[in-house]
């Protein structure tokens, strides 16, 4: 029989009330050590942490995050490095942080180091191809996951945002950017979608492990 | 100083003659025991093995070969598996399989295995789930990826094609639909891209070299 | 002289005070039995409520419904299978099951059975089998149309939802994947319009009973 | 264990030598009584009818078309109205023609009746509302499959095509028409996809048989 | 020297205060008998109307009228015919018919005439092409335009509108399918533009009294 | 009864054989004193010829013109300017001024009289104002129809053509300035269609005759 | 080593706090002598101005400005002409006064000046052609930068905006008509742009400096 | 009286006879020294070089250039840099290099200069910044404009190219990319449009020639 693969399990809070979203929360937090939910409004968010004290909002990612015993959460070996510009993708940036984290995944952030800011990469750049997946979180012309890539061997993952404004098109201008990156093997998810940067990053993480797994037990 | 990452060299071929093609493909070839040239017509390939019979054309993907000295060519270990529908993406698939050879990477292909055949994905199974990466070649409606990344939790690359007519609108269907994925964390290459599938493929099966190459080493 | 076709009335409620919506739904309900009006907001959902007590709301859907005496409703044989993922198109399936009430079509629902839950569509096959139509609700990737069709060969209506964000499109994605469906003759209506998907149900089942009359009668 | 279902199997005969494409048609033929291919340019056309002189080719809808033993078709009770306007969209009205008649469906044909036409409809009224669907062949404004399912109770699938010029872009413009119709509860299949057209009117044909034989067994 | 055209006069109300709209208001109904303020919010309105008791606001089409002494206004012989759907695209009706009042010009208006409602396009046909133009005010499928210039030889206006939602995308599907046109000579102006179509017929009276005059001189 | 309004018959060349073409235009010349026949391609324009050597192909606009008996064409009074700028839209241009012959309809050239032509409008303003409608032929920024509105009172109908390369998008960039026209009262026709343009002066002109046939009547 | 250009320095004020934003126009204004923030929310600005009296708030542009010691402002020699059309533009217009300002260029306003105001544009000619750099602000038709790039020699910037509805699809119709000019040498920057159409202009300016010092060295 | 603007003349070459060309090669000449054609077809070229051996084709650019004496040729100070990245461009840059000859403008290529080859653009950083204008050729990503105008204070134009394939859309995915550039004040011209670019080089030039004759002179 065909079994599902075995995806970190996340809360959708959209369209879901702060009791909902609590019980999901505590469920899996009884099982993973950490829970987290995406899409959660001001409003909800405030209830859930009146409801439980150990519930903590992050605010620019709209998501909320429980703790339970993380000596229970599964950590994976290996880093991700979250690149990006300015201050205005800080939403997005925090989304790819507190998924990870939920994933048991390490990762840390350049930030300023869009286009305008390459000597900050050029200054980092030992750290950035030590890691295991590269996310470049980059809105308006998309150029930063081209140059990025050109620099390391290591997986990059491009993250278009739907910052800018006229012909940025919400996010179509860098995911075009990026779709056509002339440095070689750039992939891409969805606009504004830190969720699917941060599970793209968690497969290769896992499949790392796997292959640490086999080498280490033989 | 800054040195650049060093990617498999492959030959762009279009808007070359045939004898510029010939000269970087020996060059390459002696270097890396194996070359590879996209993006040929018919009549320039014609040309280029009528000038060195060691060159083999993969007509469906319209690439010149040159294997001078295997024994040369760096192995990558692990595996990629090529996931695809009919015959009509057939040229995209043979991209992806000359480009992996070239690249040093072992790739395996499931064909028939679209939506209408989910059937031969599932018997297939355990040699997916232990490949390093799935790489679903996917005209159409595109929803192939998200079945495959809803089976496997290794990396998923959707290749989205420009198969199809009407309102496939020449791969921006599939495109989009690889981009919504319902599965966490498929990622996304250029319409019709095989070499951009199968570069964001050596990147992984890359840095999972280095991962064992570090631990054999300890 | 060419006589209009008789579908079931709707009350249309965008752009109607509550004074207009209710007499217009006690107007069709004095002859069909029962009555809904699509598109009400809150607050003149509210109004028309308190004015007859025999109105009820369904707010997810944002439709008012009023059932007089339900002898007198025209029921159809024959039944519509609703399959749908997330709670997130609850709005747009919570049209068709109204819509379809009030057209005197008997309609069940799978939730959950989007493409990451296809083992539960595959333990209620049967049931969809046994339908007479099956309307497909589908944000995001719009796979599950695709994979709906391919398991059954009773007419499938593709219902594309606004759910999603970034390259969704509003909708648009799930519309182009369902347009591009490779299992054969699934047919496509509006964005979110669950009105549009239960009239083209309702069709087929007004054919049904058409051809269920004449044997009955011979 | 889930079996698929049993569409009329139908040859793609994009990308296929003459000799594929025969021993497909006689594979078909053998089972089906009647086999069809689709998308055969004329070259391979002719290849294929000289080496079988029981093939003919339908040159405006580019197929091919082998029967065999008549009497072994299952033909489907019921019948299929395809109306159309003018004379450019007579290769995806063909498609449809021969399509259904592979599918072992009855099809009769409406020509000369787009919006500029009219009467011709009026004056066929009682034989289109006699049929089981009806297809709408649509290029231009698509105006078309409105005014008829505003006469009609009968399902209705619009088949928007790519005749026309400039803003038609290809059949984008009949397709969104067809998709805001105004009458309710029209359905919509790709641009010039006579196939999809008549695989979802299969679908309803189909459907209404097992209705009849249930009803007759009984 | 080269002297500008002159066109009726109106004040866009966008952007300006009450006190900047009242007096364009009075300046120009000074000269013109009557004058006309567009795109004007009903905060601004209200302000407006509080300041001069002889100006009116008509609600659905944002509109302010000031008539002052209606014998200056300049009448143009012959007439409009504004045909329209349903009561959703009432706003935009609206605005033809003030703007065209502004400008001189004797509208009617047959409403519930859509594609729905052609009985009563027939059933005022005479009156209809008895008009000088007629202006189709149309949203959702757009094909009213069509179907009435395929009945009538006087100049046909489409308004498209952005009634509608989904794949109507705010007017657009009704747009292209009025450049599409199926009855020859169809003539289109902006989304939601009562202004456009109004001045366009505008153009064709005024053209039509210059023959008129220059007539009844000789 | 509803009697179909009468348009002036032309033929539609394109699918059709050099017999079916000659036979259309002799029909319709017998009865109209001329006959014009749209987008013949130069093989069947040069075979039609051979047939008749009454007819002749005017190559820029691919039309057949037939002339039998000029003196049974019923000509409208009145004139239609055809204002355009390069050369690069003679094909369009020479579409309308033989569309407008066939239908009866006198109109004038201005060529060479584009945004950068202005200095050549100004001269030729009085002709422009006293024609019944103007015409503007109008790629790349579509500005031609803006300007010329701005000067003249008289119909503008404005013809975007597909001339122009990059993000003219073929035709839209011209037609969306067009739509968009800051000069009141422009109305647009689709793309590349002479025909099209041609029709909505035809409507306006006849319009026109019916006045004067009114007036002098009295 | 690579020295980044000195651009003048602006401060983003989304996403700040009142707090930030004035931190940085102080720190700015003490180093250029004048200060400029863009993007500043009226509420924000409120609380900004209420900090520091020296602070102003041009609201039209959305911007707050910061003059300590005008002194120490560098300022370039040569002009910068800013023409556009109605009202309707000012917050744009408004933000290149200000930037350009900022950015110690000297800039002029033409006013009412689009395609319906030529004569505007024409009066003024002689200033026009003594500038350095011109912007054509410009919404709509977009027709404005072509007109004026006939006319003059000097460098045109076409700026435009998201001012229209409908089809002007927020400011993409102007944007491809600019594109597209029938003018040579127009060159365009992002919708609303006007912080990049100034830049674009500083450097225009920046560069005329740079000739205009080696010249007076020498 | 306003006296059009003097822009350099070049011939455009589509849709003219190799007489026409050449006559307006000759006439050209005959004032400026140096003449153009653009848009010049190999056959169309082949003859006008037969017809007279002054002329050359330069086949990349589809251009043909005549120089006659070119001591007449107005020479402009100052220079251009042309950036671009691989061999795919070499038509644009061509059309770019010949047009600025013809034109009077010194322009020197940087090429191979990509994003992916970023080192030689910092190698020639110093003769970038002397030119007095860049123009970046950027198919793909686009992403050379942004990094190049990071770099320098001097005009920066992009020019998108129509390289690329899939979802490079023909030149939309660099032209969006440029038109959103991180770096202040890109400025953007049409896809492909050497033209375009080349006349906007010139305005700067021009511009920048005038101030040196007014310094000289004083």
């Amino acid at each position: 029989m065909v079994t599902k693969a075995e995806f970190p399990e996340v809360v959708w809070g959209e369209h879901k009330s702060a009791a909902q979203v609590l019980a999901s929360l505590q469920r899996i937090a009884e099982r993973q050590g950490m829970a987290a939910a995406t899409r959660v409004g001001s409003r909800v968010a405030a209830e859930v942490c009146a409801l439980d004290a150990a519930v903590s909002y992050v605010e620019p990612a709209r998501m909320l995050v429980l703790k339970s015993d993380t000596t229970k959460q599964q950590k994976l070996p290996g880093s991700v490095a979250l690149i990006c510009a300015g201050t205005a993708d800080v939403g997005v940036v925090e989304e790819c942080r507190v998924m990870l984290a939920a994933a048991g995944c390490y990762a840390f952030k350049l930030a300023e180091s869009g286009v305008m800011g390459m000597h900050r990469i050029v200054q980092n750049l030992d750290a950035v191809k030590a890691a295991d997946v590269v996310i470049c979180i980059t809105g308006m012309d998309g150029g930063l996951a081209s140059v990025v890539a050109g620099l390391v061997e290591v997986p990059v993952i491009a993250l278009p945002t739907s910052t800018g404004y006229g012909a940025a098109f919400s996010g179509v201008a860098p995911m075009l950017a990026a779709l056509n990156s002339s440095a070689p093997g750039v992939c891409v998810v969805n606009i504004d979608s830190g969720f699917g940067a941060s599970m793209a990053a968690w497969r290769i993480l896992k499949n790392a492990a796997r292959i640490r797994q086999a080498l280490t037990k033989a």
